[in-house]
C-alpha cells in the first residue's frame, strides 16, 4: 500500500467506454485513474471475445475486440492514465469537502472529486459449482483463481473444469503441486487442442490423472480439504484434495457498487441523458452498466455517455470556470493536449 | 422525373450521421434514400474540411474528415442506400395513412414512411456579396455555381472571388465564355498555387482579364445583364458583363425545413433523447441540427443519436412486430444483412 491515491477522476472498469472517458476528460484536461479486476485492459472486449469482429463501431466497417481496445489505448496515451488492475473497488464514502474516498479489496485508497462507473455487466465473477459444502473451504482450500504459484507448491491439486483457464493450470501447476487431479464432464475439452494434447501426453507418463466426471463431495476439516469424491460413468472414486480449484466460468455481478447508495433498478444504475449522473451527484454511470429511456448497451452509446459526462465532470471539479466547447479538427489547445501541434 | 420514390426512411443530409443511420436503419431492415444538396457525401466533412484530421472519433486516434466518410460509405455498403445529390428538400405533406410526402427543389417527389433530419448546420447556400441590385438578376444572368457550362457559353462572364471555386472556373469557362474577367479584392489568392499560376499565365496572353478590386455596381435591364463597375486602386472601370458568378463562401441555412411545421429553438430542433424524435411523430432530427439537454455538436453524439433513432423508426414502420435487440458480434442474421457470413 503506497498511501491514499489522489485522481480528479476515479474510472470504475478499463472497458471500451471506461477507457474513451480518459479521452473525453482529458481533452478538459482531467487526470484519470482506472481500476479493473481484470488483469489487464478492455473489459468484455479482451476477456470474453477478444479475437471476435465488430462491425458496429462507426468508421470501422470491421475490428476486432481487442483490436478497438488497442486503437483506445492509443488514443487515449497522450493523457497517461493510471491503472489499477486485479482489484475490486469496495467501500464508498463521501468526505466533507465533497471528495469521494473510494477503497478496493487490495487496500488501495483513492480520494478523487469525480467517480464514474463504467463497470459494464459489473464484476467479473467466478461462478461457484454445485458441490455441496464448498463454501466452507472457499478462500483456505478452495481457490478461484491463481494469483501466485507457491500456493500451490506440494499440494494435492484437484481442479475442475474442460476450457483454456482449466487446462493451462493443470499444465502450469502440474510441476510444482505433489499431485495433480483434472476432472471434467466428458473426454472432450473447450481448451485449445495443443493443451489437451499435453495434459493427455502427461496422463500417458502417469504425471497427472485425468477423470471423466463430477465432483460429488468433499471431505476435510475447519476450511481444510482432505479429499474430494469424484462420480463418473463406473462410480464414485475418491481422490486425494487439498487445494481445489473449479472453473466454471465467470459471470458479471455488480458487486459492493449495490452498497454505495446509489438508486438501482434490476442491478443497473439509473441515470440522466445530460450528464449520465446517479442519484448521487459527483456520480456517475455511463455503458452497459446504466439505464435511461432509450437506452441501448451499445458501445458507441457509451462512448456518447463519456462525451457528456466529461462535461459536468469538468463543471464539478473546476466550478465556475468557464468551459469552451472546442473541436480537435480545429483547437490549436486541443491538438496540443494530444501531442499532434507543438 | 420519374415519378414517386417510395421508401421506408427518407433521409435528409448525407453527412457522416445521415450515413451512419443507414447503417443502423439497415440493421433493422429499413431501406434510405438520403438527399442532400451538395454533390455527394459526407456533408461538412467532404465539403468544408476533407484532409483536416479529426481526432475524437472513438476508436480512431487519427482519421481525415474524407476518410471518415469513406469508411462510413464502406460500412453502410450492405444495404445499397440510395443517393439524391444536388437538390434541396423543399415541402413536406402528411398523407392520410402517415406516409410523408417531401419534394424537393429539382421536382422530385419522395414517400417515406420515416424523415430523418439529419441535415447538420441546414443546406449550405452561398453568400450574396454586397453588390447594390444583384438580387434582380439572380436566376437570369447571376448564379451561385455552375450546373451547366453550356450556360455560359458565348457570354462576357464576370467572376468575383479569391478561392478555389473562382479559381477553377475561371479557368474552366475561359475556353466557353466570349470573355472572362475575374475580380478579386486582392493580387493574392486562397486558391490553389497551381491554379493561380494558369490563371496569371492566361492573362499574359490576354485570354482572360484580372482586375483587383470590387464590384460596386451592375446595369442592365429585365434580370439581363449587360456591364459591372468595378472600383479598383486606380478608380472605377466598366467591363462587359452578362454573366456572373460570385463565389463569397457558402452559410448554412435550416431552409424549407423551418416550414414544415416542427417546433423549433434558434434554428435548432428539440428532440426527446429516447427516441430523438421532433414535435412531429415519425420526423427524427439527429446530428448537429438538433438539439435537448446536454447536447454536444459531435458527430459521435449524431452516431448514437442514430441508433436510438432507428429502433423508434423500425416501430413506426413494422408497428407490433417483435424487435430482438441483437449484437453484430454475435448474431448469424445480422452478419448475413452485413455480408459477412453465408
Amino acid at each position: 500500500m503506497d498511501g491514499t491515491i489522489k485522481t480528479d477522476v476515479l474510472i470504475v472498469g478499463a472497458g471500451p467506454v471506461g477507457l474513451f472517458s480518459v479521452f473525453e476528460l482529458g481533452l478538459l484536461d482531467l487526470e484519470c485513474h482506472l481500476v479493473d479486476i481484470l488483469d489487464r485492459p478492455g473489459g468484455q472486449c479482451a476477456e470474453l471475445y477478444p479475437e471476435k469482429p465488430i462491425y458496429d463501431i462507426p468508421g470501422w466497417p470491421s475490428i476486432s475486440a481487442q483490436g478497438l481496445v488497442d486503437k483506445l489505448l492509443e488514443q487515449i496515451e497522450p493523457f497517461k492514465p493510471a491503472f489499477s488492475f486485479n482489484r475490486m473497488v469496495a467501500t464508498l464514502e463521501r468526505l466533507e469537502d465533497g471528495t469521494f474516498r473510494v477503497t478496493t479489496d487490495e487496500n488501495d485508497v483513492f480520494e478523487a472529486k469525480v467517480v464514474v462507473i463504467a463497470a459494464g455487466g459489473g464484476s467479473f465473477q467466478p461462478k461457484r459449482p454445485p458441490i455441496p459444502g464448498i463454501e466452507a473451504f472457499e478462500g483456505n482450500s478452495v481457490f478461484y483463481s491463481v494469483r501466485r504459484m507457491e500456493d500451490f507448491r506440494g499440494h494435492d491439486l484437484l481442479i475442475v473444469g474442460g476450457g483454456d483457464s482449466a487446462l493451462d493450470w493443470t499444465l502450469n501447476l502440474q510441476p510444482v503441486a505433489k499431485s495433480v487431479t483434472l476432472v471434467h464432464r466428458r473426454p472432450e475439452f473447450r481448451a485449445a487442442p495443443d493443451s489437451v494434447n499435453k495434459m493427455y501426453a502427461l496422463q500417458e507418463m502417469k504425471k497427472l490423472r485425468f477423470e471423466v466426471g463430477q465432483v460429488s463431495g468433499l471431505t476435510g476439516a475447519d476450511g481444510q480439504l482432505a479429499s474430494a469424491l469424484v462420480k463418473g460413468p463406473d462410480g464414485e472414486i475418491e481422490v486425494p484434495c487439498t487445494r481445489l480449484l473449479p472453473f466454471f466460468g465467470l459471470t458479471m455481478k455488480l458487486g459492493p457498487i449495490a452498497e454505495w447508495g446509489l438508486n438501482l433498478h434490476e442491478n443497473l444504475i439509473p441515470v440522466d441523458t445530460e450528464k449520465f449522473e446517479t442519484s448521487v451527484p459527483g456520480i456517475f454511470a455511463i455503458g452497459d452498466i446504466n439505464t435511461y429511456p432509450g437506452k441501448l448497451k451499445l458501445i458507441l452509446s457509451g462512448f456518447h455517455e463519456a462525451a457528456l459526462m466529461a462535461q459536468a465532470a469538468k463543471r464539478r471539479v473546476s466550478p465556475g470556470e468557464r468551459i469552451v466547447f472546442q473541436y480537435t479538427t480545429s483547437s490549436t489547445s486541443l491538438q496540443k493536449k494530444l501531442g499532434v501541434r507543438e
